[in-house]
């Protein structure tokens, strides 16, 4: 049975580049949409990095939260996956330019290429204070957490032990307050009854903050709950306290030099290099200022989504960099991508807020739904259930829920595994 | 409470090097006798190789075939994990040398360090024909035959295509065998779907033995039946073959030369340096050659087993290298150990061989039991259960079946990522 095609010319061509939450997102809508799809990404895997924390803290293993993209779009034909490097965008030619040479022609463009870690101002400081963005930097920093306490465990000068034993988490946003408090439970519960020269209970967590408070994107109340739940871990907090030095030796804030050969930077984040590609206007971290439409000021055909944009939202704060808002945008564009393929337009973009949500170690979390604030056990249920609930399949739902459930009732976790590219031993 | 304790310097001092199937066996049988017992490794994770070959072709994370030493030996009081690089035995002085200058002091000393892959003279092949020992050698394994498929989905030379498409094992003992019958499954069922320019279905799988036949160390006709089974699975079996060269091209066999991308290095291996530390005599696979009680000619006080070593089983072929042997001659150097504490002696060792299993693919297995020989779907079973039974600890039992139950019911492997040390994308 044949049946009569359009010719593949007259197919609109989206070319959707990352396949984040946004992108992905942007792709499921299309669904149906008489377009044909190219999806790039230079990882040949989608990330749920709301839970990288987990991985870092050796609690979940890299395979829980991340799918191959492929197999996501395994079963719509008109979607090609590329694994592929982006370097630019020719906006005349419309043309998308991959870095081995290669160009992919679009009619629409979708810009979802995310952020990355930033150190305003100071790259110097990544080595010693890494980030947090993809599953190597999060089996980089198991691996450093890892590796002190075994160091600590051998090293026999008092001075240095401390030095081992003192993990310095700058930045306390959500994923700053949720490495803390695991790494607190990983000291206190874990690692506890398996060294035999250290009490790895003594290792100090200090959280670091510029700003006056932790969590500074939920209300007051559950901010000043998080520290306490926070200090009653054990983890030492320090707000209003902007880190001016960090070495291998550790770190200076205000008038304090901290010994610590464990840092971690959750502090901030710029945006790709998708505003330089456009010569298009951006923020201070590389944010693309985009149209109430998510378009890029004179690129109609060109939206871009997700934590590479700034936009405000309804009560007229700038739509924060979480997942929910990136897919709430690769939606709309999805859904302007079709409506004009009628022939018609939408009304412009408007962020809703769902909620916000930060687990405090392994029992607590705080949610703010708005009109309804949770906080301790039962937001930590709800927490826990969002996002199993998020997650992509069975499998990963039931391995997750078997990780947690093994961390709770045997505090027991699933990955806690020195390894690295080489086959050489990091001491 | 108090009671009299025997003063320390009186304790009978265990140093166990290698925490392989071997070392922990022998750390587990001392539970109880009046030893102290360092356990040192330069892995913070005791490895379950007999799997490995399934976190190389995605099917298991590697998390699910790893624990970490120090956790197994939680609650053994008398027991040090040491996680340190031992680099020579000064059996003089009773002392094992670590990397960074320190020394172990012993009483008994147990080498269980294991062999690595080995080119035979060779070793410039390494490069382009990787082996497979340790959780990154396999996870470098899943990044090449991950990479190999997606560069084949952007290639449009046929030629180069086809070279990215075939896909060479070298060596088909159990490991090479295993690795050929997984990756045809993998290019067949589970990354069919996924790709839209090429056929994974038409991937060549090419295993290529010099000697004779397929699983050497089994019956012939369970040979014939694995050789049988591979060829069904679309496997290209060329035994008598052995290969002269390998190079970024491909390789040569024969008269034969065969353009391929990929080439994994399954055909042998060499112990560990324990022979050179103790310049003791070692056959040609540098395997120390140990007397009738697993002990190193003239050092009474060491012991040596597993891969490190050769010795005789009652048949007068050499004990072969796999876990069931390495853990007998664990238990029989602890149990002498024991003995000798209490000033007896035990008959020589013993190798009881309970058995040779290899899967072949996703649904199949040879099995010789001696007497009895299985093939076929109920061997695979039986293979099945023997591994998730040999596994530690309920949570990865559970965990590796819900993985297999995936492959089984939907084709879908758990872990098809592509990851580095680095961040930079591999191409």
């Amino acid at each position: 049975m044949t049946t009569e095609q359009p010719p593949q010319s007259k197919t609109h061509r989206v070319v959707i580049v990352g396949a984040g939450f946004g992108g992905l997102e942007c792709a499921h809508r299309l669904a149906g949409a008489p377009v044909s799809i190219t999806l790039v990404d230079r990882r040949n895997h989608h990330l749920f990095q709301p839970l990288l924390y987990q991985v870092a803290t050796a609690s979940l293993a890299t395979s829980e939260i991340a799918w191959p993209i492929r197999y996501l779009m395994r079963d719509r034909r008109e979607v090609t996956t590329l694994f592929a490097n982006v370097n630019g965008v020719n906006a005349q030619s419309k043309r998308v330019l991959l870095d081995d040479g290669d160009t992919l022609p679009y009619d629409t463009l979708i810009l979802a290429t995310g952020a990355r870690h930033a150190y305003f101002g100071h790259d110097e400081w990544e080595p010693f204070a890494p980030g947090l963005k993809t599953l190597e930097d999060a089996t980089t920093l198991r691996r450093r957490i890892l590796v002190a306490f075994e160091r600590a465990e051998r090293e026999t000068d008092p001075e240095r032990r401390e030095a081992l034993l003192t993990f310095v988490i700058i930045g306390a946003g959500p994923t700053g307050v949720e490495l803390a408090g695991t790494i607190a439970d990983l000291a206190k519960d874990t690692l506890a009854p398996d060294f035999r020269n250290i009490d790895t209970r003594k290792a100090r967590v200090v959280l670091i903050e510029a700003g006056p408070r932790v969590l500074a994107g939920f209300p007051d109340d559950l901010s000043a709950y998080a520290q306490a739940s926070l200090e009653s871990l054990g983890v030492e907090v320090r707000v209003g306290q902007p880190v001016t030095e960090c070495s291998a030796d550790g770190v200076v804030y205000g008038d304090n030099k901290l010994e610590a050969r464990t840092i971690i930077w959750a502090a901030g984040v710029r945006a790709s290099r998708a505003a330089e590609w456009l010569n298009a206007p951006a923020d201070r971290a590389h944010r693309l200022e985009v149209l109430p439409d998510l378009t890029v000021p004179g690129h109609p055909d060109i939206f871009a989504i997700g934590d590479t944009v700034t936009i405000a939202g309804p009560d007229g704060r700038p739509v924060p960099g979480i997942a929910p808002a990136a897919k709430q945008q690769g939606r709309y564009a999805a859904a302007t991508i079709k409506a004009r393929l009628n022939g018609g337009t939408l009304p412009p973009f408007r962020y809703k807020h769902a909620g916000s949500l930060a687990q405090i170690g392994k029992r607590l979390a705080v949610i703010d739904f708005g009109r309804i604030k949770l906080r301790g056990t039962i937001a930590w249920w709800i927490w826990g259930i969002a996002h199993i609930y998020f997650l992509i399949g069975l499998r990963n739902r039931l391995s997750v829920a078997l990780s947690w459930l093994w961390i709770h009732a045997r505090d027991q976790r699933a990955a806690r595994l020195i390894t690295q590219g080489s086959s050489k031993v990091v001491r």
